[in-house]
């Protein structure tokens, strides 16, 4: 909806933010008269990321959002004019003044699409000068939410479809715009859940976590649990005092396990009797400040089951150092044995895994034997550890109806002239053959018909005969406004949905 | 100053860049009475970055304004309401729209400090929810600005000192703040530009920068060049045919050094034309469009002779592909017998390097002959891909006067409890002997007087006599203000000042 995403940050990115070169280039452009020349840029990336054979294209919202507010205020254009050569036109501030991207258009794919290398995924048309301008904001807004909407993408596949991912980059990413774009886009391409508050409030992301280290570290006695009573849930009035009912179970239980009391952390029981008096529906504790299975798994199952019986429903532990796989199993265990003796509610409680977990050691994951139910992801996911940058190009393919090309001293970064139509042919049961470029005045591929087609950097053709034929860039900006709105976002709307904390 | 401060994007960052769990524990200190108990945290990182022996501390500057701003609106805590568990007291509500840093105190090393693993470098003083809140953007505002002006730090070094340095990163950060951040503190780690110009208009870095291959592949003929004239540098009122006259002079150019005219691309020659009748005195075109030796040189040449015989001071040339460094000498080379048959201003024209440039080439250019005077860096010093994250962390070491420490399964993990003072030795010629951490009880250390220390992580001891002892943080917020800013901002402010573009 148009209300929340007038609230994100990103409809304040200001047209200053791109390179200075632009400015010397427009300058010159319009000294020369070719300004208003019409010409068409493209964007693409040369190389799918993490070695690997897609991505998804995101941040297409952002560039519209970009373009629809594209105005200089004074305060830009008197910068401008400070750190431009002297000898500029004034003229030419104020028709930077004017300037808007009212004969702008854009084609695009549609937001989080898989695409591949070298397809053009975005065409830019409209006034050289300011197609010109718009270069690096562009490729900021959509180099960075690829690549880690790409890498949630790789994060899922490694995860599998029932494991629930959770995003915990933050205090790792570029910093606080950084972090809001890694949990936009890495839910989007496919994690359930962001600890990022500010995140669910701008996006509607689900929105998730419970405790650190340091609540636990902060208590060291059970003087210091207050209140000491938790009332049951089935709305009798008379509340229970919860460390000794909690106690006399972590004394079974250390029987029933033949654990040693000592080694028990007394801190760290009062520090969970403390947080599930103040949550009793939402305990799910991280249980390795001390020693997982010394204290506190041992911690974790007495304030459960002493939860279970008030008649409220604990939810999980969460570890966050060590072996995670022998640990879950560990933990499963002890969990499957308190659900024989005594309650069977903990037969589903779940464990969240987090610990600087990669692609490689997600994967690992799940060839293991494991009891993890939710993986939360921090640094390797927003970072993109093993790709940090994608790596979009924008380049000019046409001036005036007559195609541009780069040639460079290193082959691979010359360019394919001309303004193009992308199809992507489909076979008889809706997979995707391949995308074809032609020139935007060859007549369509038609469906059923085979056509002669040549493989990219290779010297051999193809024939191709695609069951169906879609057009995989629609024109989602022109004279000034965003088109077809609804179309592009029903895809993100399908996906956000607000909604109470997860794990 | 202030103003400037303001205008930062950074004074934006809202209290709801969090993670989701402080809120719960937050609520939790709450509801048992803790909230007000006075708790200290550390921040530190545990190892120094890309395998190096230090980093500069940065980001100190963007907590001051963070903290100095902490407040929630009502619309954030109506979000927090909608996604907290529906148990949580009301009351607690309110306690968040009355919350402010006025309690926090908080100790700092000034920004740009270099500095050690494992040394803490910011101590937060306060109420226990307050200063746990306060983790997360914290974090996330240190981490990148220390990591990537530490990166910055060490292109600086792999360079020498001499050679000028621009940073281009924009495109490929982590969004648009990701790049705001990146030219900041590449800026303070030691580059000398960039090409960033909103980073140039909030933070006063030199921007630079003036042509893209676009730019050249725009043109085609030497008819699309207007005007064709350009008035001679010293006044004299008859404007000159510059196509003409460099004609001319490129005929005579191809002859001098054996150079085929058939060659030479026409509308590479329009493009270095019309840019220089644009910014006659910011000549500064990219050359390897199609050809540097065969094209691009020639028609730098032959444009900026004529330049030259009009008065005006042509800049250099840009390489931005191929082996950048054999291609310089043999730009220079055409340069300097330029230089000796006709115009000796040739002497003088700088060259500049783009082309994906690591810390690892950066060192092997240093090493190799080249001619290379500006070095453009992107995408490997914004996106610090060596080690794209510093990982610091925020670890609770008191709670109401007595340690806390945390254990763990990873034995490095585990954190030195209570509230320290920090200490850097300096021997006799000024340089730092080592930084020692003492309980904030302790008696200071006393120069000339020798002491016994115990380097972390090793058995033994060690004596040490420092000549000069200096306390490493500076207590840079208190009361909900800012203390010290003339102190802590001496090093930025002469470090920034706004300048019209460089190369």
């Amino acid at each position: 909806d148009e209300m929340s995403l007038k609230r994100s940050i990103r409809a304040r990115v200001p047209p200053m933010l791109t390179d200075l070169y632009q400015f010397t280039m427009a300058y010159a452009y319009w000294n020369s008269g070719r300004h208003n020349e019409p010409a068409v840029f493209e964007l693409f990336f040369r190389e799918n990321p993490f070695g690997g054979g897609f991505s998804l294209f995101s941040g297409v919202h952002d560039c519209l959002l970009f373009l629809r507010n594209f105005r200089f205020t004074e305060e830009d254009v008197e910068y401008l004019r400070s750190v431009l050569p002297p000898t500029t036109n004034p003229a030419f501030f104020q028709f930077l003044r004017e300037l808007d991207c009212s004969g702008v258009t854009l084609r695009a794919v549609p937001e989080a699409t898989v695409v591949f290398a070298r397809v053009p995924l975005m065409e830019v048309d409209g006034p050289l000068a300011v197609v010109q301008l718009l270069e690096t904001s562009l490729l900021c807004l959509v180099n960075y939410a690829s690549l880690v909407c790409s890498n949630a993408a790789r994060f899922r596949l490694a995860a599998g479809p029932d494991r629930k991912l959770l995003e915990l980059g933050l205090r790792r990413a570029q910093g606080p715009d950084g972090g809001l774009t890694a949990s936009r886009y890495t839910h989007i391409g496919g994690f359930d859940m962001t600890s990022n508050v500010q995140a669910g409030f701008l996006f509607g992301i689900p929105v998730a976590g419970t405790m650190a280290h340091s609540y636990v570290t902060s208590f060291s006695s059970l003087e210091e649990v207050w209140p000491q009573t938790l009332l049951p849930a089935d709305g009798e009035k008379d509340p229970i005092d919860l460390i000794s009912l909690t106690k006399g179970l972590l004394g079974r239980l250390c029987e029933l396990l033949g654990a040693e009391p000592a080694k028990i952390h007394e801190g760290e029981l009062a520090a969970f009797l403390s947080y599930a008096i103040a949550y009793p529906g939402n305990f799910l504790p991280v249980i390795d400040s001390y020693s997982v299975s010394c204290s506190g798994l041992l911690n974790f199952c007495a304030v459960a089951m002493a939860l279970i019986e008030l008649g409220h429903q604990p939810r999980g532990v969460r570890l966050d150092s060590g072996d995670l796989c022998r640990q879950s199993v560990e933990v499963r265990r002890v969990f499957k044995h308190c659900a024989k003796f005594s309650v069977p509610v903990f037969e589903s409680l779940i464990i969240v895994g987090t610990n600087n977990i990669s692609e490689q050691s997600m994967m690992e994951l799940s060839k293991k034997e494991n009891e993890i139910n939710v993986v939360g992801v921090g640094t390797h996911l927003v970072t993109c550890t093993r790709q940090p940058s994608l790596g979009c190009v924008y380049k000019l393919v046409e001036v005036r109806g007559s195609p541009r090309m780069k040639f460079s001293e290193d082959p691979e970064k010359s360019t394919v002239p001309g303004k193009k139509a992308v199809y992507r042919l489909l076979d008889s049961e809706g997979h995707p053959l391949m995308d074809l470029l032609c020139l935007s005045e060859e007549p369509p591929p038609l469906a059923g018909q085979t056509l002669r087609c040549y493989p990219l950097g290779q010297e051999a053709h193809l024939a191709v005969t695609p069951t169906q034929v879609t057009c995989l860039r629609q024109e989602v900006f022109a004279k000034g406004q965003v088109r077809n709105w609804s179309w592009w976002m029903w895809e993100l709307d399908s996906q956000l949905s607000r909604s109470r904390p997860g794990m």
